[in-house]
């Protein structure tokens, strides 16, 4: 027999993969010892990228993906936020283009009375960020460290930051990694990064707005649908609260996509204004993270709960106090024309007439990303004022030479890379189209 | 439009991954683009790996195999053997116990007015190899440059050496990381790693014994019929004429197995004695390397030829003289006695009546590899007087006590730690059975 000792490893990272790609399932130990060695550099990446392919092709059991979010929950710092008297709830976006109802959320959920530890990202491809658009406010930080995150929280019930060095090193190499090995896709790597990450902020409960449609990651609602469920069976094995929202990105959300617009459109939420669509979906996230927080009995006594907060004003207010803890001038949240505007606006007016049927949303997110107001590479830095307001929808009625949206931009130049794109990006014909369904389904493991 | 420049890459290794995870094929020029980022180093190891295991698990077409072994071949340098006179054919093995032919077959067909450049490889695992067979014989050098290879091919018209550092870089690389990966297994890999080192000697003609059974890399014959019939196409894509022998390794060929012990044997075969089975085996060989090497018109003939130049004595002639100009120790080809010996042997008797019906060939191997005699891992050293010499053998009947098979080792300890592991390699049964046919099938695209 050999003789095993405390000092040498369990596995061998090649067994590990060899059973992964002949489509075994590894064991919580094993997936414990590749992500332990991820973090401390002693797999090498060689190893990893092949288990990763090989996780990509074969999937991973339920049981190996909640045993991969945990390892690289624990990869770095879990926050501990027991301290905070209120229940801890938070909503997470696949991303989407105009999707800015994270703004909205945080105060408003707040008022309500519950904490929102918000940890975010960025934006990357055709889609926004959540930090991007608070750095459109001048001032605003986003990089607080923990205790100041937490002090915040205190103060006025939500925070919102951007991911810290500390938090799931695992997933920031990993994904480092999947991203120059064709290995972003698997739902099951998705789950456990997203999971991992919004775990370590320490809530007790988690919304997910699953997007699908031309403008999400997720094309196919069942792709959607698929990722939607595990994310919520992996965040209820962790004994989390869950629940995922599958909703329409066919079209942009709201009016407004660029940092600085997408701000003022928030504002205007706040305020108790906006587009119908936008405030639709924030009242029915709202709603959720109520339900889940315990603050209302059903769901739609947590929607008739977020409509009230937002007529009351003081969700606007709540607002404009994180702005100001956070850092950032309030001036521009009190007038919204004095947030970072482009001295030029060009109109694309329509060369059809008749109904918008479809919208190609990819093509308008990146039309926002050529403008500068995205970034193409994570290096990129990111234009605030840059953007496209939308006028024409899925159904409405478009006349020749009525504008279709407006882009905010630097120069006729600029305007012209992106005007033809944003153009075709419209699909209109003669027969008038239904608006989309905002909410396709939810996914709920619970009683409500 | 994005402006392209000559130094700027063709491709990018994210997009070949990328095509291959999902099923599809990769040009000729994007193959080419990945050998050469794997040569150079351009290309990090964690692209590779992952394009590896995308590989392995959705297989390549025959052009993308084909287009993988010219590429890999063309990674160093491929040897211009023109200026010899006859034709050049060689024989590759796929891997087995006791399986020794190369010495044989070459100084054989050499004899026969053939010319056989042969480049071999070390055993790894539970397979001998012939450079660590070669080396049996006292000051034997493998390592020649390639001048002096030509030289010895051009006076004996044989030679036999190790690869290269300028062979096929490309492939040294890839393996070792498919050694990290569970890559190995991929039969497209496989298949361009032996032909793209077989096709770089400058080979006009190449016999592959294909081994299938309990002591061979592909247990399954449909896998080796796979391996087998990919490798034919693939050398005949590439010009050369190829016939392949699916050949049985449910037990060791012939009686020895160990390095000094297999050179022992292949002396005595080829004085005209040795076990049929060998004999019969390189026969078969030999008379394919003939026929494809033009110097009969039928396999039956080459056959024939064969028998006579072995009992002219000339082939053992024309070892000795290879073994001299390779510096070897000819004393010992004179006298196998002198040959590394261990000084104690260990009787292995059967605890059993009856029938020999199965050998665990790996697991006789193996116990060749605990002696010292194989190595675990590629750095460790090989003992070359170790070994076991098998009397029973499928078919054959056993008394109890009667000896299955000699251990030839240093001390009593280490023949305990591989006694019972050779008496269980062994399944002894009442009712006779079959001695296991040689010969299991030929994959000849010509006619013969």
């Amino acid at each position: 027999m050999s003789q095993a000792s405390a000092s040498q490893p369990t596995f061998r990272a090649v067994d590990l993969i060899r059973n992964k790609r002949d489509g075994g399932a590894l064991s919580d130990a094993e997936i414990g010892y590749l992500i332990a060695g991820c973090t401390d550099g002693s797999i090498p990446d060689y190893q990893l990228s092949a288990w990763l392919m090989a996780v990509l092709l074969r999937g991973m059991t339920r049981e190996e993906t909640a045993a991969l979010t945990n390892a690289m929950l624990h990869s770095g710092e879990v926050l501990d936020l027991s301290s905070l008297p209120a229940k801890k709830v938070d909503k997470h976006s696949t991303g989407g283009v105009g999707d800015k109802t994270s703004l909205v959320l945080a105060p408003l959920v707040a008022t309500g009375g519950l904490n929102v530890p918000m940890i975010s990202g960025r934006g990357l491809g055709h889609t926004g960020g959540t930090l991007d658009k608070l750095e459109a406010i001048p001032a605003f930080r986003v990089g607080l460290p923990v205790p100041e995150f937490e002090r915040v929280l205190k103060a006025c019930g939500c925070s919102m930051i951007g991911q810290t060095e500390q938090i799931a090193p695992a997933d920031r190499k990993l994904y480092a990694l999947r991203d120059v090995t064709a290995t972003v896709e698997s739902p099951y790597l998705i789950c456990a990064s997203i999971m991992s990450k919004k775990l370590a902020e320490g809530t007790d409960a988690l919304v997910l707005d699953v997007k699908t449609g031309s403008g999400a990651f997720m094309k196919k609602e069942e792709d959607a649908v698929f990722l939607a469920d595990l994310m919520v069976e992996t965040g209820e094995r962790m004994g989390k609260q869950m629940v995922a929202l599958i909703t329409d990105m066919n079209q942009p959300l709201g009016r407004m996509v660029g940092n600085a617009l997408e701000v003022q459109e928030c504002i205007e939420v706040l305020h108790g204004g906006g587009p119908a669509d936008l405030c639709e979906l924030c009242f029915e996230l709202a709603a959720w993270m109520f339900y889940l927080g315990g603050s209302c009995k059903t769901v739609s006594a947590g929607k008739e709960l977020s409509k009230q907060i937002i007529a009351s004003g003081k969700a606007f207010e709540r607002f404009r106090q994180m702005v100001e803890l956070q850092g950032g001038d309030v001036a521009v949240i009190d007038d919204p024309t004095r947030l970072p505007r482009t001295k030029l606006t060009v109109e694309v007016p329509s060369t059809r007439a008749g109904y918008v049927t479809a919208i190609l949303c990819e093509q308008v997110g990146t039309a926002c990303v050529m403008l500068g107001g995205g970034r193409e590479r994570k290096e990129d830095s990111v234009d605030p004022a840059v953007g496209v307001v939308i006028h024409k929808k899925i159904g409405d009625k478009v006349a020749i030479g009525e504008s279709l949206c407006t882009i905010h931009c630097h120069s006729d130049a600029q305007a012209m890379r992106v005007k033809s794109m944003l153009d075709e990006s419209y699909e209109i014909a003669v027969a008038p189209a239904q608006k989309p369904l905002l909410v396709h389904r939810v996914i709920y493991k619970g009683e409500h």
